[in-house]
């Protein structure tokens, strides 16, 4: 019997960009919803995105000198509270065990939301001399965060991330390390999952607790919203202070490292989809695709025809290129549509006229366009092809990024343009006005571009003297 | 200046196995301690070991068609609930999450134990029809279980693990899987971690909570105790009855799939330690190891030495294999001691002598030959001492289970052979006389082993007619 599968149907993302993002993610068999709100299971083509953003990360996290480890889950409540801006920013969204089997706990033991305590306790430990620096760690893992609303990888009370922590004997080496870090991030976003980024320096308002600076990237959905895709903070000696962690220096003195740590997490799935996405699902860049190629088979019956596609899978996977095939009885609309929602880069059909003809039939994802090639050059086409559509994406998304960020000189001006994109002001570098601005336009301080430019002289919220350029947004 | 860094001293085996067993956690940097009780954090070198374990089992598992996800770290109590053996077993070991920030949760959350339940809540929302089966996942995670007593891999109330979990159309097709996972534990075992292993069958006593059958693989630890190294477990149809899973099968008619399970954790790591380690430290098996050869020039102010020690580690890199040099001003003894600590299998050092002709020394960490060979077939030649450490490695831990495995037929000859190593007997199949033996002699069954032999016609514990072979032993 064939199969009758249905074509599964979504919202289309004029008419509710919030439900069209729902659908592709359950519809591209992302995500699951689980019984417990906010925490949600990674079905296996969501999980396997994630698996090579981690592959890709990783390499470059040891190419740079770093080692993965694996901290505790639990970080007892007097260990949270030892640096005192980082038990604010955090207890409010920690989830606590108390109970561990029949026996309440002596102390309450909070699922990790981040790390930086346990790692500065694991060194106040293991750390003795200069020469043990600097100390260079990563660990994956998840980590529960206890939100009030929840969305599939933009805002989960558990997430999967990386966190890296890093010791410095001196501040220009640390200084060093964290953007360093924010760098590989931006090369990421770029070149692999073909996101356009800003970088830049959050605000004090808006920088993680405890540190003293927090780098940013932030790239912009189609919606023209804000999604921080990455960030980089450089602690300086305050951690290492609260938690006496020094060294003997060369000289042989006591003195506290400099301290850094960063952060990726599956958030940036989401802004995968919000960025690429269209009304038939999602759209993958090739580098980041679990399925490069889907090969089908058309008139599979036909002599000839499976195997042709059978050796189009087998050739384009030793090229190195992730390729399957579908030979199951679901009619072939069904199967055009199936792997247009799952945001196969490349559709590859092969029919009994192909096969006479010596040639397949490639299908972009990214705009339709149809290409009749011949099968002898399988092995160059096919990757040229993926190339082009990485880099027809990126493109893509830089002119959305450039087209729809505005600059302002007043707060009713921001407020008018945020609505359509990122907007740029002077600033005069004050929180009471980041919260002004906030309130007026309803936007948060994304952050202050490394690249300035000299866009007036005064702050839009107070008049006073401004000699910053910040960007403002509608942030996930 | 010059380091002055001392050799680190380890308790010998002899004198206090379980000291022993530590120190080398300790001092080859494996572990370190966390504030909370049997959470260990993994160092770096004890992560790259896990990282080696999860490269090899991960390719494994996908190669067998099996899928990563992740599921929630939070099982809610009544989900736990819903499989009346499995919250039996594992109710009284689980951590509790009662508070999200500051408010106390409806349901507490118990931190996942193992994710059965999570796995089958999921199936039910996602299992429709016979062409979705089988259904073969994998997840790499960390699990929580409230143990009393606690050490370092061997038994956490945190650690590492992966858990497959899968659904199938047909008992018959389950069982092969079950076995087939077995089996490649069993692989990873043998041939990577040089561990040999007895398969075999749990008693009902001794099986998951849940199973129908669990299957495991035994090895013998250098004190000739036993260390359940990975099960694989069959379910039958009893979650998905109690969950509510099922499919339509090619008949149209709703049927209820067949389930398995099967895992192996950080506590393999432990095994390692206990299989190939010695007074000086880690013993580590080339094939997992994350130095394979650590190259020590002697000399290195001498001209050309450092250059010819970066030289053989940059040809090693090349060939393959996981080269690297300790450049440091730390002395040759301390160097000497430190690596073999760390258990890396081969020591290459290199001096102003050997330049002279054209040699390098080779020494064995597992034996301490010193073999002197030509530069020139350097790629040739390590590879194949490493061959040979594996081999050797496999060979002598594999005569160790061989000659303190022993047959009895009585209880009291369990009692006293068991002090010693493994002891099979005949059974009668009565899990009353398993307790016995436990009582009597202080051991607890590994395995009805799949090798059955004929060691008599009557259980030592009962007198009984007794057709099935056990092996007993006293156990990690």
């Amino acid at each position: 019997m064939a199969s009758d599968k249905k074509v599964e149907q979504i919202t289309s993302m004029e008419d509710d960009f919030a439900q069209w993002y729902t659908d592709v993610c359950t519809k591209a068999e992302l995500i699951d919803y689980s019984g417990v709100k906010g925490l949600f299971i990674l079905r296996p083509y969501g999980y396997a995105i994630w698996e090579n953003i981690q592959a890709y990360l990783d390499q470059k996290f040891k190419q740079t000198g770093h080692e993965n480890v694996s901290m505790p889950m639990l970080i007892p409540e007097s260990l949270l509270q030892r640096e005192k801006d980082h038990v604010k920013g955090f207890a409010p969204e920690c989830a606590w065990v108390t109970m561990g089997g029949e026996e309440q706990l002596p102390e309450r033991l909070c699922v990790r939301p981040t790390s930086e305590t346990l790692f500065c306790e694991h060194w106040s430990h293991v750390l003795h001399s200069w020469r043990d620096l600097p100390m260079k760690y990563n660990q994956w893992c998840s980590v529960l965060r206890w939100e009030k609303t929840t969305r599939p990888f933009l805002r989960g009370r558990e997430f999967l991330w990386q966190e890296g922590h890093t010791l410095h004997a001196t501040e220009a080496e640390a200084r060093e390390e964290t953007l360093r870090m924010l760098e590989v991030y931006a090369d990421c976003c770029e070149s692999f999952l073909a996101m356009p980024v800003i970088r830049g320096n959050k605000t004090d308002k808006e920088k993680f607790a405890g540190a003293v600076n927090t780098y940013t990237i932030e790239c912009m959905m189609h919606d023209h919203k804000a999604l921080q895709s990455g960030t980089s903070h450089y602690f300086g000696d305050g951690f290492t202070r609260a938690f006496g962690i020094t060294f003997a220096d060369q000289n042989n003195q006591l003195t506290y490292p400099h301290q850094t740590s960063w952060g990726l997490s599956t958030r940036i799935i989401g802004g995968l989809i919000m960025t690429h996405g269209d009304n038939s699902g999602l759209v993958l860049p090739p580098h980041v695709a679990p399925i490069q190629v889907i090969v089908l088979p058309i008139a599979q019956h036909k002599p000839g025809v499976a195997e042709a596609a059978q050796n189009i899978i087998d050739r384009l996977q030793t090229a190195g290129i992730r390729a399957k095939g579908d030979f199951s009885d679901n009619g072939p609309g069904w199967k055009f549509a199936q792997y247009e929602m799952k945001g196969v880069p490349l559709r590859i059909e092969i029919g009994p006229k192909d096969l006479e003809k010596g040639q397949f039939v490639a299908v972009r994802r990214d705009n339709g366009e149809k290409s009749f090639l011949p099968l002898e050059n399988l092995e160059k086409s096919v990757p040229e092809l993926l190339e082009t559509v990485q880099q027809a994406l990126f493109d893509k998304a830089r002119q959305n990024l450039e087209t729809h960020t505005y600059t302002a000189s007043t707060m009713e001006e921001v407020r008018e343009k945020a609505q359509n994109g990122f907007v740029k002001t002077m600033w005069c570098g004050d929180s009471a006005c980041e919260e002004k601005m906030k309130e007026a336009a309803g936007v948060s301080s994304r952050c202050i571009p490394f690249q300035q430019e000299k866009l007036g002289d005064v702050c839009p919220c107070c008049g006073r003297p401004a000699s910053k350029t910040i960007l403002w947004g509608i942030a996930y």
